[in-house]
């Protein structure tokens, strides 16, 4: 078929060097190294159609090293997708580009996630892979029968999350994941050898991978070893034996070529030494042609599915799965499904268990999981049965002790879609899976993060078990929708938001202690991210704001300051982000000018200061403690007792 | 000598399953598994001298497995250490007990490092088995000679950060370091094998480690395998098979023993199985002698040592950097040392260069590294050759890509003394870290953290790789301080700022790109942590607010408005948490209250409403994107044409 491997291999690395050249900025040592790689997996056995990079049944492909993104936009171009264009790798790494300097999914439909945040691509994969054997089981091979690739290198096996995702793959036995190694021994800083002595396929091995090794510049050797893990039952490591910029000859097999634009000269000799005598960003016709037909070798089996498709029993729901189209209304509903069974005074983690055996029976997409706090997260409903190699239509995920591991392997079942990821940890370890949310929020990822024990009313475990920055850190996370719910009404409501929100991740920060039931049902008033809760009874002077467990506390504050004549509204405001997108006057009239504005919430001050001004600020800018909650609500001040005082002192000054 | 080895393993369950039934909160089955094995440590290997807790060359012992306190806090009661007390074991998790949830090493001087967030003890160890190691080979055996020792559990081992740590060990080859592992094939959520089906020891294996293996319940056996991690020359992983809560007849092997007491009927069913009649909190008498005395033994080892000190020819040396109190006045002038070599332009991240080249010729305890971006984070100075396993005596750790790892690692050696640690990466990468920076700022460590590509000004590499909340999120992070310097004299200032602060981490944020200087050296003015850079000339109307790279903005926008006859001065804030620590007069003076206020930042504008009350703000409320810097600070209308009409507008109405 028209031109040769090294012909179809070369016009990536000429690509790749030329648009890194004209940036004068990226990383041209990498798409050189697994150019060749690249090409068999892309010309053999990828299944995709350029003409839809959204069809359900491709197999997925993570350019997990996202630095080299010039690999994958060489690719997406030579093969046929619509974008980018060949001005568009021109304009490579410029402002307005699609062809950034990383490989973003927001940018270009034939890129499956957001990747450079190294480690994170492969353990995305993971949740791909995952969501591929879910959505196989559920329906059928006629639907669902594809596999997930992945390029990683040094780094990303490096990386602790790396550990995190190797376990994982290998305890769900994916065997349809198959992570492609660039193995060239180099790092930024020299030689892997500098930082490493790992073993690494023993390490993979022992998390029960298969694993292979080639030499990355061998077709036939290439094609051998991949061969050996599709057939192969378990998740596969290919070690791919390269060199880092193959074909630049002077820096060629040095750090060199990693992270800059090889310069005029060595693009000079790379051309000289590839045979490679086209102009920038020119391809000669037949290897234009050979890779453009290659491109189009996966549009008859894609016709083949969707005929399949048309005929299946089951299409419709897949269909609608696969779309992910969430009404509010319907999510509303559902979470409120087992109201009647709620407490009136109850954690909101367990209200959050109520909303979540509604929304559980009523979604069958919704896969749930925790990071080894099920019975304290309260993630596992009567819906879910566990989703294991054994069983891969279960919905619950034990993801063990890997709350970063967790975060991304969901990254990944949404942007994979056809599923809505959910799952568990105590909020003071978002740290540990801070990396992921923040991907969940670029990549507009439906993620929905379970995260309980929100405030030192964790209690007794103490400091380090005791969120004090977390709420507002993550408030700070663009396109992240916070919510901290105030009562199990906030809480059904606050999950239907965050289920039917589509283009981005929700996380839910729930109280470990009971909390009292503050509001009625009927309205969805959290969708407005803050209201008026209580409305004064005397004359107006302080509108208090608190958000989840400080709402009560609020309430209570406000009846003390009633009691001495001081009007006081309580506003609940269970999401910020929500908060703000409303219009001047809603947000003036909840939050008016001309009264002293009172922040309680049992975290950091800072950030408050948005909705206060110089009003007061009642919160914990130290570390927590450890001692029963209730005494430590006491020690830090956040009881109505000692909230009034401060405010009845502050409205006399 | 004395009680039996049962008898004594039997005081440490049944003080653990006591006090946790006391508090009604706690975790029994860990400690209850390991007493045994810990018994054999303590009384046999472990190197320590209750009488000084801070004894230099003490062996470094680690309850990476935080949660199993009661382990902790029994032997140091049992050995004789002056805290806990009986009575604050009584109070275990009863607020102003030392006694806390977890392990805090700001309340008991036996505890080494704070522990609970999973894998991070271990990692720590790492660490400190790296200073041990470097302190060794600079001074002598006759100085330093001691070992560390990890309990660590499953969580710890499936965390991540494990392998960071592991694959750093295998690495450096530190023989010193023993884990002993509590194989007791129970997490929270059940069976270990719910969520792992891995192969510890051969992932050990793989990254260089020895690995042995004992029941743990067998005396014998547990010394016959801490002998063999003694004699092997590499980091050992003892894989101690255990029963979770053994001695409690019923619960035992389960995960009921795990995280909650276990009531009334089966302590008192564990007293019957373990032949302990002895009521609450008392030990017999024998028992408590033999305890005792085992906590004796290591008076006349620390008696030789400090002979051998006295007579050293590098003691004073030595006690010095123990001590490790370094006075303002000689940092700065170290920082400021190669003042003379620094260009008018530069990027922070290079004059931190520049000052670190001063400070690492001064101060040989400055041990520094990069998660493999030396050459972007410019953290390598002459000074410093490479700490590897052929030389310890080196001062630059080539850390791999494992920022977490680099950080736990950096709190070890921080806590172990003798060393001061400072490390790089992207300040974006912070949140891959974040986990470990916390616990720097939690257990008083003084690690410095070096965060260069501090802004868009990153730009090309994209969104993936700009910080945008990050700065602000750390500043939540109490008593850790964030520096972000405004030019070269700012950020050797900082530097000193840094170094001289015992009790904390200081991190800096650093440029990417060149920035003008802004000031004259002389008065130490960061330490103020915000001052008046420029006064207005015309009457003030305004005062605007900056750090790092867009103070220079700043005074491009102040002098544009000043062009028009408005008054504008410029407050540089490079450290907020050290401007809040000032007095209100200077506060005011700095920032009046009754002037317009306007912040500049790229990066999220939530939070500097504290300082600007109702004025403007700003910043980048959203993701950033991949361009050259230049275009993205005109995008994001960071450029002081864009913001000066916003001012004057602003100043209109």
């Amino acid at each position: 078929m028209g031109a040769a491997d090294t012909d179809l291999a070369n016009a990536i690395r000429a690509l790749s060097m030329d648009a890194v050249e004209a940036a004068n900025s990226g990383h041209p040592g990498m798409p050189m190294g697994m150019a060749d790689v690249a090409t068999v997996l892309f010309t053999r056995y990828l299944k995709f159609d350029p003409a839809d990079p959204k069809w359900p049944d491709r197999d997925r492909f993570v350019l997990s090293a996202g630095h080299g993104s010039m690999l994958m936009y060489s690719l997406l171009y030579l093969t046929g997708y619509e974008a980018p264009t060949i001005d568009e790798i021109r304009n490579f790494r410029q402002f307005g580009s699609p062809c950034a300097g990383h490989p973003e999914n927001f940018e270009l439909a034939g890129v499956e996630c957001t990747t450079g945040p190294l480690g994170q691509g492969l353990a995305m994969a993971v949740g791909m892979a995952t969501a591929e054997r879910h959505l196989n089981a559920v329906f059928d091979d006629a639907l669902v029968d594809h596999r997930t690739w992945v390029i990683a290198g040094d780094g990303c096996l490096m990386e602790g999350i790396n550990h995190e995702a190797v376990g994982l793959a290998g305890h769900l036995g994916l065997g349809r994941l198959n992570v492609l190694w660039d193995d060239n021994r180099i790092t930024i800083d020299g030689a892997v050898s500098l930082s490493s002595s790992e073993d690494i396929p023993a390490r993979y091995a022992a998390s029960g991978w298969h694993t292979a090794e080639c030499d990355g510049h061998d077709v036939a050797d290439i094609a051998r070893a991949i061969e050996e893990a599709i057939t192969d039952p378990r998740p596969s490591l290919i070690r791919c034996r390269t060199i880092i910029g193959k074909g630049a000859p002077n820096k060629q097999g040095t750090s060199k070529t990693h992270g800059s634009a090889l310069g005029k000269d060595e693009v000079a000799a790379a051309r000289e030494t590839l045979g490679w005598s086209s102009a920038p960003f020119e391809i000669p016709d037949d290897i234009r042609a050979t890779w453009l037909d290659f491109g189009k070798r996966g549009a008859s089996v894609h016709a083949d599915w969707a005929e399949r498709l048309a005929a299946h029993a089951d299409g419709a729901e897949f269909t609608r799965r696969m779309v992910g189209n969430v009404a509010l209304d319907d999510a509303t509903g559902w979470a409120f499904a087992q109201w009647d069974k709620v407490p009136a005074s109850v954690a909101t983690r367990k209200a959050s268990e109520f909303a979540l055996a509604g929304l559980t029976a009523a979604m069958p997409e919704l896969i749930g999981g925790s990071a080894d706090l099920t019975g304290s997260n309260l993630t596992k409903t009567p819906s879910l049965t566990t989703l294991s190699a054994d069983d891969y239509a279960g919905r619950y995920i034990n993801y063990g002790i890997r709350e970063f591991g967790m975060a991304a392997a969901m990254n990944g079942m949404a942007l994979h879609g056809g599923v809505i990821p959910f799952g568990g940890t105590f909020l003071v370890f978002s740290d540990y899976a801070r990396p992921a949310i923040r991907l969940s929020a670029l990549q507009q990822a439906r993620v929905i993060y379970v995260m309980t024990h929100d405030s030192i009313g964790v209690g007794e475990d103490g400091p380090t078990h005791q969120p004090i920055e977390h709420v507002m850190s993550l408030r700070m996370i663009p396109n992240l929708d916070v919510y901290r719910p105030c009562d199990a009404v906030e809480t059904a409501e606050c999950w239907a938001l965050a289920v039917a929100k589509q283009d981005g991740p929700g996380l839910l920060a729930l109280s470990r202690q009971n909390l009292p039931l503050l509001r009625e049902t009927g309205d969805m008033l959290s969708a407005r991210g803050a209201y008026r809760l209580r409305a004064a009874k005397a004359a107006r002077q302080v509108v208090l704001i608190a958000s989840g467990s400080e709402v009560s506390i609020a309430v209570e504050t406000a009846e003390a300051l009633e009691a001495q004549g001081i009007g006081a509204d309580v506003v609940s405001m269970p999401c910020w982000s929500r908060f703000d997108a409303q219009d001047a006057e809603y947000r003036a009239d909840v939050l008016p000018a001309d009264v002293l504005k009172v922040s309680i919430e049992a975290g950091t001050t800072l950030g408050w200061e948005r909705y206060t001004g110089d009003g007061l600020r009642i919160g914990i800018d130290s570390f927590g403690a450890s001692g029963p909650a209730g005494d430590l609500y006491t020690h830090f001040g956040l009881t109505a007792d000692a909230i009034a005082p401060k405010i009845i002192n502050k409205l006399k000054n």
